[in-house]
């Protein structure tokens, strides 16, 4: 600024144009204003951003494929489902849930995927979602036999020798004790045996020649729903059911007592699953089984054919279907105390080098009755105050989402010996329809924007949906 | 510069300096010699460089989470090896190999994680495979019993009492025929049966009572060679040997012939690992068994413990150890013909709940015996011309690498009960040490380059390693 303005009268004062002066008149400050340099200037801030924005679109090219890597179909995909690798049973590895602190998680099978979280609740958190559920109420986990139900068959009309050729699996032209119960196990709650199905052959006079077979001619004897109506007239005690507990559904969504706000946290870190699949999900259930209590062997979600719908996006499906099952994809189960006696969770074919749902029931071992042979099960967790067990209900897809049900995933409530037994159970509702589960995440969040200046219990798309549970 | 020139007398003829003529001056061409021009540029080029670097750190930063994705410690390895997934007992992917085609492949057992692909080889390479092995010649895969080797025991300097004491598993002071054959189940590569150890009983009058058990007393009488020594002096024929066939080994290296180069570009894309392993991996076995040929059930590679060095990266072991395996990550078995009649590849134990080395020795029936016992093994591959078979005989170690020895890839060849059997094993090698595995890595690519002037064959580091295998 000085010497620009000293240059000047310096050079007219002495009309001989000199180098070194030349050079002094380019120091003046505005000479950033002249054109060349304005071009320059502009190249440069040119070439620069095209340079950053070459980078940019490289970042984001190179993230895409990192991400989602493997097969290319996944690639066109936004989320993806990570599992757990279980290595081998016994395999033991670290998982970070909580601050300043490692948890232990054990894999106790491959088939079904399931492992044992010791520690992952405190004895203090048991204690609240205890009282929690109590506060709340808990209601029976199972009426007793509804009347007045349509069967199935009348439903499906179905000719008795049609119905009869659909159970006689081994097609030998008689159903076998076993037949029956592989496929009408389950008679609107009670649990039959081979014994009460004995019983009630004898009640109906249905088999007079008492060889526990029924020939197609005393099978046509029998109207459909004489099996109930035998069953009602008898009466029906508690634990001839399928399960006998009482529970209750907790919300954990924005609101919800922080105890259960944070186990949800912990249970994303747990299973690694996109935060929003896991806020989606079923509320947490508790469940209490007094002394007597038992669950008989089940899968917690069923097989899915491309008809069957989701419980939980029925919102996004395009028509009413005829199945709908809850699409459990992992179960997480925490133990809220330690039983005095009994109450084990049992996987009764858990690592069977194979699943034949005919080989469950033989002779008198039933493997999926939790009151009589939970001891003849593959596996059995004892419960402790605070552990969590996980596993998958579903298999992968090998293409990072759902796949098929996991029938190694069948499992049951031993029944309680002595004392009372609390669970907790979470359940993370996947989809296995991909495009389904996306529509739906977006409907939600598009329910929620719009409803967020109403009352809070509206905008949790489980709220009510689960009360009946 | 010319306008430079013509502005400085301009200047001189009016001394009153005027702002339009002052802009002109900015225009002179020297002007971006200016020193002020110089410092915004340098300062613009400074941010833009500073830019790069940044942006260029950030990609790399964001590569090595995307890539590795998961447990933290996985973020500073540039490598990882990703496993194919089985899903289930059954299940069958896609997956592209060659040009123009799909290629299925189906999950046999998850334990070993164990997959069938048909057609991998068109029946011109199978063809072509054969005559480049009888071609370079065959030899016996082992040879009848070495004489004057020391015993194992002598080296180890152990007291009678004391080996008496780790051969009796049970504890119950008296040696079984089954423990003995546990622990010594092949001596010098002859194949122990119960029979022939009864035999060895006889011959030697080591029990003298006949009750198939040895006791202490019993054991002290034999010297620790005389096991040895009675089968060298009775004779040993090829079918109680361990295996019973012909090998030869195939250079897949540059040079090679280009259906052994696509057939190793094939297995690279089949097992989705970094190429360079795939390449750095021991060459392809050609096998031949004639009629009564076997291969008793055998795991491919060793147990790896802190102080186990691998055969292929012992050029990178910082010491030598006492322990040393060949350390196969992944077997693929490609059959080169249909076998008339046997020959099948037993997995005795896939899938099998749990793994008890003693129960595969049960009474008369013993698991591991592809002679008598392959029809009471849990799963057979039949084999197929053109087939490859592909499994693990390691687990993951849950970080991206390789973990322990998969005790369920047990397996082994069934006796050829008509014609030849030809089949083609790739194995590829990794070292469960990752560091070591590296530094191997870069040990051989250095050599490579120092040696690319010298013939070729030196720079295979397995030239020469697998010949007497």
């Amino acid at each position: 600024m000085m010497e620009a303005q000293q240059s000047v009268p310096e050079e007219s004062a002495h009309p001989v144009p000199a180098p070194p002066r030349r050079e002094r008149v380019f120091l003046q400050k505005s000479s950033v204003c002249s054109r060349s340099y304005f071009m320059v200037v502009m190249v440069f801030f040119h070439v620069y951003i095209i340079n950053v924005i070459a980078l940019l679109l490289y970042v984001h090219y190179n993230n895409g494929q990192g991400e989602l890597g493997g097969p290319r179909s996944r690639s066109e995909r936004l989320m993806y489902l990570p599992r757990i690798e279980g290595i081998r049973v016994g395999h033991v590895q670290k998982v970070s849930l909580v601050p300043d602190r490692l948890h232990e998680m054990r894999t106790l099978s491959l088939k079904p995927l399931l492992f044992e979280i010791p520690g992952f609740l405190s004895e203090e958190e048991c204690r609240l979602v205890v009282q929690l559920a109590q506060l709340k109420g808990l209601t029976e986990s199972q009426v007793m036999v509804p009347e007045g139900q349509e069967e199935l068959a009348e439903q499906l009309d179905l000719s008795p020798e049609e119905i009869f050729n659909l159970l006689d699996l081994n097609q030998d032209g008689q159903l076998q004790l076993q037949e029956i119960l592989t496929q009408s196990r389950v008679r609107d709650g009670i649990w039959l045996t081979p014994e009460n199905l004995r019983e009630i052959y004898t009640g109906l006079k249905a088999d007079p020649d008492g060889d526990g077979l029924l020939s197609l001619a005393e099978f046509k004897q029998l109207s459909s729903n004489a099996f109930q109506r035998f069953l009602q007239q008898r009466g029906v005690q508690s634990s001839q059911l399928v399960r006998n507990s009482r529970h209750t559904w907790l919300y954990q969504g924005e609101g919800a007592h922080h105890v259960l706000r944070e186990l949800q946290k912990r249970v994303t870190r747990l299973t690694r699953l996109p935060p929003q699949l896991v806020e989606l999900s079923e509320p947490l259930q508790v469940v209490r089984y007094e002394q007597g209590g038992h669950y008989h062997a089940h899968h917690d979600s069923g097989p899915v054919y491309p008809e069957t719908a989701c419980t939980h996006t029925r919102l996004a499906a395009n028509s009413s279907t005829p199945f709908e099952t809850s699409c459990r994809y992992i179960t997480v189960l925490f133990y809220l105390n330690s039983v005095e006696g009994g109450g084990e969770t049992t996987f009764p074919v858990a690592d069977n080098r194979t699943y034949e749902e005919m080989s469950l029931i033989q002779n008198d071992v039933d493997l999926l009755d939790t009151r009589k042979n939970c001891d003849k099960g593959n596996l059995r967790v004892t419960p402790t105050k605070g552990t969590a067990v996980l596993w998958y209900n579903y298999l992968s897809d090998g293409k990072g989402w759902v796949g098929e049900l996991d029938e190694y995933s069948l499992h049951g409530g031993c029944v309680v010996t002595r004392g009372t037994k609390w669970i907790a159970n979470n359940w993370i509702n996947v989809d296995p329809d991909y495009e389904r589960q996306v529509r739906y995440q977006q409907l939600v969040s598009q329910a929620h924007s719009t409803a967020s200046e109403r009352s809070k219990p509206n905008a949790d798309p489980h709220g009510d949906a689960h009360q009946d549970l």
